[in-house]
């Protein structure tokens, strides 16, 4: 094949050429003038992206980087609760555990989150509550509005890993009331991993600051060079350049837009699954939901994932994603975060279809796509 | 201007054509074959440059992300030693202090570092020494190969800051008996900022893991994910595809003349400025240089920084750098990192002597740097 694979994964995503053409213009110094315009009109975009009219810091590094900087630099708690029902919730926990003491409530991967057992552990003596409000290791939107007011009541702050959903779904931090959240660049805003993104909504959460935090995630020292639109180290000046390119295609498209297309994109991947006889692996309850930009499904029993994935790269150059850690092999994954459209989903799936039939596992449901992505 | 403003400053460096082509490919899946490829390509390519058989890891971040990955993961010792005699010396200490037990010495910046106060901090109790090899700030390189030698008489392991000297100058981890090293990638190796490579050369050094490290730096994370070529969080696939550019441009040039370009460049720079009335401002000792890859000069008097630096990118579009913390408005940087050849030099030194002789405050001394560079 000469043209690009196909990336449909949950990030990194393919990159629009105007992303790239953005990227690769020449070097600036990252102390001057332009550096410093570049990065507010990025600040800007990205708090109507969080939601929020508080603060952004931008941080050099991938989504981890941003999450422990979040949690890091406002651990000064007696305890934190961390949900976990898929790969990066139990990250959260994991990161917490090098900061100060840690509850995990523990839900079974792929099942939806249940509020009363986050109550029984916040009721227990935490003052901190961390959670991820797009799962995409097992494509779940889990309850961000229910778990921030569920925070409020107990005096808790709220920490949530929204890196898989900024710029591709609805985030309201001031609305829900949350007050840490953190995006990354590879994901719904459509630009190259490297770059993380913190927001922070409110003053009170600087009163859980701690001093300890790591050097170079210490958000004190990004809130101090913030004032003048700089990072108190050397940024990855080229991506900012494309984050500025990203926030731009945003406003043109409207964020609103921006969302229906996720939304509709994923509803289109769910329905198209439904009708072809395949069944979704995430499990919502009435306070949580499908992913909007990452479907899960389960792999259709007598078809191994290399049958289907590597199938699906060799003959059509599309890299779809496989389960992670104890889902490996049970389930693949479709993303359809950043600039990706309708005629990249009917592609995937005509492709996975052509595949799937091969092995009687599939119906022909291309129409259910179809009739979704109608509306957009 | 209609053309590109010159960067003549330490770091970020303007980037040859090639690199900003290869950084603007389309993204590919880091967990795939052919990320692995790249990655595997870009260690082999660095391992040369800092002169080791060890091992490299490779961090999405600025060099200040290396150094604290450097410093935390290896800081379980009773006490570390911390040179400082420029700003990232000072860095090293601040960095240090989260984890362990430091003594600073201190030295005036531009100052030569004396080992005898070296040795006195380290026989009081150090199980470990930082120092930055090559000090931007001050524009000095310091005795990398002394400082180790009198480490490993203590049984002291020894972590270097070689962000603006790998790539540009010798960096020989094995031979000098450096036990970790930190390079930055948008420095002497020509691609834009947001990596960090840090290199390992033994496995000694790993006695003096420390398991409380922030998750997002912890080095034996990155180790376990380097057997197969990838790292443990979503890396910068873009600045990696940069790297592996970069990689096969020292390889083309040979990295003994691209180490002999570099030290002609600085030297070019110093002889026209003693001939041009001019002073360099460190003040190196017997064991100590002044930088091959940045040059500090003393602002002469009369002249200020803005009628510098800013009459140059007016009207020349060329950035120099000034200063640092104390050091403002008190001296100049001139950087030759990366691709910078005889041309950018020229160029350079010409603008800044129309502009200081309008003050009187230079003489001609172009000759000189023709001399020095007709070598090259």
């Amino acid at each position: 094949m000469d043209v690009d694979d196909m990336l449909m994964i949950p990030g990194p995503v393919q990159l629009h050429s105007r992303i790239s053409r953005a990227m690769s213009k020449q070097m600036i110094g990252h102390r001057g003038s332009k550096f410093s315009e570049t990065m507010a009109y990025c600040v800007e975009g990205l708090k109507e992206m969080f939601g929020t009219k508080g603060d952004v810091y931008l941080i050099t590094g991938s989504g981890t980087a941003g999450l422990e900087a979040a949690i890091a630099s406002f651990s000064s708690v007696k305890r934190i609760t961390c949900v976990d029902n898929g790969k990066f919730g139990d990250r959260l926990g994991r990161i917490a555990s090098r900061y100060t003491k840690v509850d995990v409530v523990r839900f079974e991967w792929g099942k939806a989150i249940e509020i009363e057992d986050v109550e029984k552990s916040i009721a227990e003596g935490s003052e901190a509550l961390a959670f991820v409000h797009n799962e995409t290791s097992t494509a779940m939107l889990n309850p961000a509005r229910e778990l921030a007011k569920l925070a409020k009541k107990y005096d808790c702050i709220t920490l949530m890993d929204a890196i898989t959903s900024v710029g591709g779904d609805y985030v309201k931090m001031d609305e829900w009331g949350i007050d840490v959240a953190i995006v990354g660049s590879q994901k719904c805003l459509g630009i190259p991993p490297g770059l993380a993104a913190v927001a922070v909504s409110n003053e009170r959460v600087w009163d859980f600051y701690n001093e300890k935090c790591p050097f170079y995630l210490d958000l004190s020292a990004y809130r101090k060079k913030a004032k003048d639109n700089q990072t108190p180290y050397t940024p990855a000046v080229s991506l900012f350049f494309a984050l500025e390119e990203a926030v731009k295609m945003v406003r043109e498209e409207g964020l609103e837009n921006r969302i229906k297309r996720h939304r509709t994109l994923a509803k289109a991947v769910r329905e198209w699954a439904k009708n072809a006889g395949l069944e979704l692996f995430p499990q919502p309850n009435e306070i949580s939901d499908y992913s909007n930009t990452v479907t899960a499904i389960n792999l259709p029993e007598g078809v191994t994932d290399r049958e289907l994935r590597g199938t699906l790269l060799r003959e059509y150059g599309i890299t779809i994603s496989g389960g992670q850690e104890h889902l490996k092999g049970k389930i693949f994954r479709i993303g359809n975060m950043g600039n990706i459209g309708k005629r990249e989903i009917v592609t995937t799936l005509a492709a996975i279809e052509d595949i799937l039939s091969r092995f009687d596992a599939c119906k022909p449901a291309l129409y259910a796509a179809f009739e979704v992505l109608r509306s957009l």
